[in-house]
């Protein structure tokens, strides 16, 4: 048979099992995304669409690939948690990270449409490379978070500054520059409150902090392929208004109209709370149906990043009478709840994420599994 | 700063350069593409749509990545060799694995709606996945392609066989398959001969032989990603008829009309003769800026690469004998060419190939670069 | 300068950097040792000389590398555990690995004729070779030295039972064989007791439970390449009497007088207590500064770290009251102590070692390293 | 059973088996080398026992290991080249490579006081280390081969500088740096000769080209481990003349007599011509099994292999002259012949050798052993 004469070249094909138990990483990146952004005047700093269609693409992966325990988004940028035990495709490196960009770059074309309707898709294939990174302990784990976060933070502020200085400060892109290098956050923060009205602690989140894909309860009913609605604030210094598709309202919604230092918390883009003004009433409507649902995993959650495990059931109760009005329907609600990928912008530095929301991400997996194996 | 505190997770980060001074191969295969192809109706048991686009797809990968010297298609999966010096991404493994797969996948659904019309995209992201293999000789280069060749025979001649027992014979598939068994290539040429009428060295050359893409001359004023006319021909034994699209002349056309052994040869899909008949008119017409152009580059090639196994010197004539006029114009065309990327359905297995059209794709490389590199 | 011409070629070599912050496992094995064992008459089923300088060539190996936390050697095959946080070579494998074994190999042919004085040299070069493997938990880490332990016991007393049947009972090789085929340690302890007269669990421990390397305090002016005294109690069913060289009193020295199930306790060969025979003085005289005090660090450690499976608590004060004289005097000697590697042959399996004598081996350690390393 | 509960610790072990058919390098380094020269009184700026014995123990690991077609050692180095095909170990790096380094490190202690017979052992136990490097071609291996041998003259000239001006001409080491740094091979040349009448071109080869191991034919009852016979030159400017144990004629010995440009000839060191001298004779009588048929190699390669840097045509003429009668009886002696390693000092830069000596390393291998695998 003239197959097996010619099968020896498989002989050349080379092993590549990741070492089993520790955590695998897989970080995406888009090529040539300066030019990308450009060609398809993406909104400087932030263009909300495409980070939508970033984490839209990215919860598709979430989705598909079970062992994804979280996501973290930035700009063009993505990277993907696999928990330690993960045997996907017996850990083979190659076939984990193009699976992981196939279906990541597969999604962010296939959904463009949703995201930018005037073109029913881009000018040309969009491309991303990736690779894996392997880290054996939570410690790596929690700092490689942060140095996304970290970087996320660093870079939204030195854009925005920039963008404010050219933009309305009618700056070039050169003195802009030359007037930004050296300074550090604070003096930044003071030169947008003061030469531009721009409070960035009122920011999105979603620029501030990323997005981050956790697994969590959501409504049994609720799409997890749905559209992810565009926030309702334009961002001043940048031309995001114009991209607003979707109105919705910021989860803890209060924090902007008494602008104080807690407005730095979470803000939960896929989900929105039952406040809406009459302003972005039509907009929420055009989503509503993620909405009734979602608010309802914004009350249960709003206590921030709580982790009922080994609670009472009268401990479970109170959090939900904080915010009474949605708690009253919290039972039948929690019949209809599954497992799946929420998006969420908070802080993912420091201790309250990974001993609260993200304690599941890092939690002890029984050794079981791998005995078992032989 | 924040960001140097957390950075060193970098230093987890391994490299992975690939061994210098030898081929790289990169194969990629659809991921779940049984079910994809049912829930999309492709045709049995070739759809000829669904391999344009695949075509299309790897003509874009290497249209983007000039390293690539050789592509190899057939059904969801298909090879790029890259050539020995290839310093893409300094032979970083992760990186020119995912980007090949990224930009295949993205090509995909990008132009998906060019073939199947009737969807402006799939019913779900289509996903592939892809790995590298190092060859260091042209030996098993050959014999890496010889033997994905073969699979493609084999597995071809076996579905037609069984397909046609099917939907011709209308025997249960389990059935089939049970009367297939055990059976070798010379019992299943005749029994789709005797039982069905079909001749099987008839078959579309791209279901027989897959697809090869080569970097060759093409007109200048080509446009490399023009969309991928179909063939004329509707597969016995198949549904293939209704997914033609368009129609094109075949290369050999002549062998249409006399029905001989040589009609095994090669089916420039991306081109045609200009001696079409009535019938095939109309859609020659809409692909015609390609065909006044490439039947150039047919006509020169027939002759030399042409492989027409036992067929006599004289008939080795006779299809650039039918092309006569378009030669005649070769010398002005010539000026118009440059690099392209060309689709063709030949023989790769064997010496004529790698002698002849194939002779740039092993031939040796000039050490001067891998000196330069210190 | 013809160096730069031909310096390209170092283009060729990879990185071969292991994975930071796992546990490096380093094991080494003996090459045809089957046919060196024949060759150098070693006895059988164990012989101590050829075990003794096993050991002495891994202590020499913990002696140039400080960050092997751990090592455990049987037959011809030894382990080294590197701790986490090792950047020993920059964790360069083929470095870390060569070097290992370069080093144990070097120290095994250089201390051959202190062991098997007859001979200056063995009668050929031996060979060893070796393997890195990483671990990324504690859990693994016990496990894998659990692995190697429970497979010296099963080796062990097959060993024994066989050699005792061939050698005592005259058996063929081949019937021996077949009579132990399919039975199972209880079976064989039985036989080995009602036929051959042989308490298993009286064998020396070095030979049931194989050798274990610690980091432990040693005294000051102790040679940590002192030549490792061999057993004083002959091998029921062996040659090693013949082997027997030096002559040295076990740690729990009264269990040798009244033979009951506590003389399962540990015998640290590296060192010795101070209630000597008549037959033994000479040669305990010859590792007499040895003696002085490590037998302090015996008494030391006996009621602590101790393994002594079924044995009241009573039963554990014993050995601690056999050699109360020298813990009088354990305040002076404290002062002339220093980290060395200690020699002992005590169970590893199980969570006594590993929260006992063993628990700095896993300990946690501090992530600063990693982070200065930027 | 114990044993299975444990052993998944070896999913842990990672495949490493090399890429097939690209030609495995190992070199070994010895490791801390300058101190254990020192320690060791090892002549200045080379010492001919240290590097005899490095040959000794490169060539006991080719006896040992058929796969390895090539040998190159300079100062405490060696690099072993395996054939393309070799499937040693299943081409498994660990293992190739720590198998290589321990059959080294091993020979090295083992044969240590056949070279140093004042000691029988070192001081301590000498380490190396080594390393895989991969090289998919004929033109890099000669490369690779070529930057090893251009660094051996590298060195050696600086160094036999440097130990001429603190040794003869009672310079500081510092102040011999300070006058060498900046100077190139001829200016070094002509210092040697103007201010300490060394004729560079005249020091023994072993220490200007270092030492090529090759399979060649060798006297059938030659010994394969004998005793490498030291040079009989004194090297000027250094105190090799210390090392000299035993003695040896040139393989063109008449340039002993009439020193001129020709004595810049091949030094079979493990081989001698039969006109030897009352002075030598004794010694030559230890390897004259060696004599007899190995002269007949060397007067067979000399007219061929030669490299003399600037010698005219007539010189070359000269020693194959000299040597005429023995090859007289090169009949009788091939019949005696088997396959052996041959140790020499010869040019391996440049076409002479690969097309002469050298062809076999790099001749194409049947590509049959790679397809039967399968």
């Amino acid at each position: 048979m003239a197959k097996s004469k010619y099968e020896y070249v498989r002989e050349f094909e080379t092993e590549d099992k990741l070492l089993p138990n520790v955590f695998i990483l897989v970080r995406i990146d888009g090529k040539g995304f300066h030019k990308f952004s450009a060609e398809h005047d993406f909104a400087k700093p932030n263009d909300v669409r495409a980070l939508n269609l970033m984490n839209h693409a990215a919860r598709s992966v979430m989705n598909e690939l079970d062992d994804i325990v979280l996501g973290f988004g930035e700009s063009d940028e993505y990277s993907f948690l696999f928990r330690k035990s993960t045997d996907l495709y017996q850990r083979r490196e190659a076939k984990i990270v193009s699976t992981v960009v196939s279906l990541f770059t597969s999604a962010y074309v296939y959904y463009w449409r949703d995201y930018f309707p005037d073109s029913s898709r881009p000018k040309y294939p969009p491309v991303f490379d990736g690779r894996a990174v392997l880290y054996p302990s939570e410690v790596e784990v929690r700092d490689y978070f942060a140095w996304r976060q970290a970087d996320t933070h660093i870079n939204n502020l030195f854009n925005t500054s920039f963008w404010a200085l050219v933009e309305q400060g009618k700056m070039s892109p050169r003195a802009a520059e030359v007037k930004l290098s050296g300074t550090d956050s604070k003096q930044k923060n003071s030169m947008l409150f003061e030469e531009f009205d721009i409070n960035y602690s009122k920011i999105p989140a979603i620029f501030r902090k990323g997005s981050i894909l956790l697994r969590e309860q959501i409504p049994k009913d609720m799409d997890k392929d749905a559209i992810i609605p565009t926030l309702p604030e334009t961002l001043p210094g940048s031309m995001v208004a114009k991209a607003t598709l979707f109105t919705v309202i910021e989860n803890s919604s209060s924090s902007l109209d008494t602008p104080s230092e807690t407005t730095d918390s979470e803000n939960v883009i896929a989900a929105s709370s039952s406040s809406s003004s009459s302003l972005q009433s039509s907009a929420v409507a055009s989503v509503s149906s993620a909405q009734d649902t979602l608010s309802v995993k914004s009350t249960q959650d709003t206590p921030q990043e709580q982790e009922l495990d080994g609670v009472t059931p009268e401990d479970r109760k109170r959090p939900a009478d904080d915010t009474k009005e949605p708690s009253s329907d919290s039972k039948p609600v929690f019949k209809r709840m599954k497992k799946g990928v929420v998006i969420d912008h908070i802080d993912i530095i420091g201790e309250k994420f990974w001993t609260g929301r993200g304690a599941y991400i890092i939690a002890p997996e029984k050794k079981k599994r791998m005995r078992t194996i032989l």
